[in-house]
């Protein structure tokens, strides 16, 4: 059964996890609000779920709990920093800011950052810009599961993109995806509920077409974004692609088939080409284009217009990007977040291990 | 039956036939330059097979022949430029060079343009920066045809985006695709050839998937990258409405269905919400980065690793983005450029009018 939590005694808790772990205070609280944005946003995979993994990558020494992040190099609009291995959690955060900083002065600020880990959702660092009255970009590679047209090798994680636009009185626009055509929570998803997957969203380790939501284990791949090639399948691994080097070459991070697994049980691959995962993040002050009411107001027509589109039923609304997340946001501040049973017990198991209170 | 022609003397004749129209004599060289850039790549629905269709709009003094191209906004990386109604093909270009000319004090530039036309394929102008070891982006937004995920409606255009990133040995890479499953220029093609399209690119009037490459003319609409809801189509209406938003919001270029129809035989909407069309450029520098050397050796290693994916059958290899396009580039270049019939009879009728020799 599931188990349902307060947003607040959750954050308390993980961050307790995150000083357990020996980040400095400050850190731990902003890695525990990082890492929640993802369950109140409704994306159950990346927040809680991955508490434990992080725990355990942190035990296998893959985890810096209080890493010494620096800049390594900067121009006027630019900087590329080091995460000294820290939790992508509070690494990126903190170069978000950098480039926020950058913004202020040139117009626009971009940060490359290597030597990272995990940074849960990407809307979380890229609507960090929305309250500088900034557009925010945030951008992530990740260890491979997606294979690339006609290809059976898993060569590009499922990177994804966020874009944020503030608007004025309506709520920003906020497009949060992976470039595959199916993010792996969603097979964890199915998995669970014993279901089949659409059609185009896996291969087998032949790179045939299959709806088995398991073929990931067995050697198979996701397809990237677009699915097979006559759907625009390489469109897919084109937007992977540039994800993958503009968050690691660019900042000097693995890329590719070398980005180190998320999980404790697979080793880092050998001969890494750069040092650690790699975000790519930017910040885009809307005055440097044209004054801010200016666009806010054109934002809220272009938004209004969208949710006016005559739809297939001439019922439901067209959703904006953003939408559906502020409903899961409302609704799990006012009433909790749910836990399924092995999150749920996952959590108790670290509760009891760290011997900090959790219900 | 086909006709060949070569490259510069096609290239003359179209940059006469802008002379023609009353463009300056650079902005004419400069525009049968980006504008055939897309017959040498293989992008035959962009190149000479529209030139009519300019002339067209010309003529409907919906283009204007020698515009006062002007910066209307900047800051230290960023430049927003009104295209005075000009072709794309000149405008971009224009602010494209102040693009390059930002990034090469503040470390990145980006410039959003308004009041412009269609600019071409996208791939030309994104590669200026290649030769300023810099990575070009380029996007512009067009006239409706893409239906979001569950609408009827046609509110985006197949807003292409690029990304041009130096390598050193390798070639570029580089990306230049519709944010539409697939773009319109190859429904022309399944409509000369009298073929169905693949399920995910087109839905009739009702929103039912269609495999009818007509489906446009009588309602239908192309689908986002991704196809329908359950393949990740949301995921494309996401990548074609930031193109919108950064090539029209920061602009003040129209949006949305109100971006003007390229034909001339179709007015613009009423009410408009900004002026023409708009795209938006950037152009960041790599050793803003990191040394240049350093990028390319690695960019090297990506594209050769990548090279080496094992593929499904053991025998073709991965395509990198760019490399179909260099392929075409380098065969048209020796054995000239094929034109469909309808194009070349098109030629000849701009050729007779303004009295231009063409073969």
């Amino acid at each position: 059964m599931e188990k349902i939590i307060f947003y607040h005694p959750l954050r308390e808790f993980v961050s307790q996890v995150f000083v357990r772990m020996g980040c400095p205070v400050a850190d731990a609280a902003l890695a525990s609000r990082a890492l929640l944005q993802a369950d109140l946003r409704g994306i159950d995979s990346h927040g809680v779920a991955r508490l434990s993994g992080y725990v355990r990558l942190w035990k296998a020494n893959r985890i810096n709990a209080n890493p010494k992040v620096r800049v390594v190099h900067e121009s006027p609009s630019t900087v590329v920093v080091d995460g000294d291995r820290g939790l992508g959690l509070t690494v990126a955060p903190q170069a978000m800011d950098l480039a926020i900083k950058k913004a202020q002065t040139a117009g626009t600020g971009w940060a490359a950052i290597r030597n990272s880990n995990h940074f849960g959702i990407a809307a979380y660092h890229a609507m960090k810009a929305l309250e500088h009255d900034m557009i925010g970009i945030a951008m992530t590679n990740a260890s491979p599961l997606v294979a690339p047209t006609f290809a059976v090798e898993r060569m590009l994680g499922t990177n994804p993109i966020c874009v944020a636009i503030p608007a004025g009185e309506q709520p920003p626009f906020v497009a949060d995806f992976a470039t595959s055509a199916a993010a792996n929570g969603k097979l964890e998803i199915l998995q669970r509920k014993n279901e089949e997957a659409p059609t185009g969203w896996i291969q087998n380790k032949k790179g045939e077409p299959s709806a088995n939501p398991h073929e990931l284990k067995t050697g198979g791949a996701l397809l990237p974004l677009g699915g097979d090639r006559e759907r625009g399948g390489h469109k897919g691994f084109c937007l992977g692609a540039w994800v993958d080097i503009f968050s690691a070459v660019l900042s000097g991070a693995n890329y590719g088939p070398w980005v180190p697994p998320f999980v404790d049980f697979l080793a880092p691959p050998a001969n890494p080409v750069g040092e650690g995962i790699g975000h790519f993040l930017g910040a885009m002050r809307i005055d440097a284009f044209r004054p801010s009411q200016e666009f806010k107001q054109q934002m809220d027509r272009w938004i209004t217009r969208f949710r006016q589109t005559q739809t297939i039923d001439g019922v439901h609304a067209i959703t904006i990007p953003g939408d559906p997340e502020r409903e899961f946001e409302k609704e799990r501040l006012a009433r909790g977040i749910p836990l399924l049973p092995k999150v749920a017990d996952d959590l108790q198991q670290l509760s009891s291990e760290m011997n900090i209170k959790l219900w």
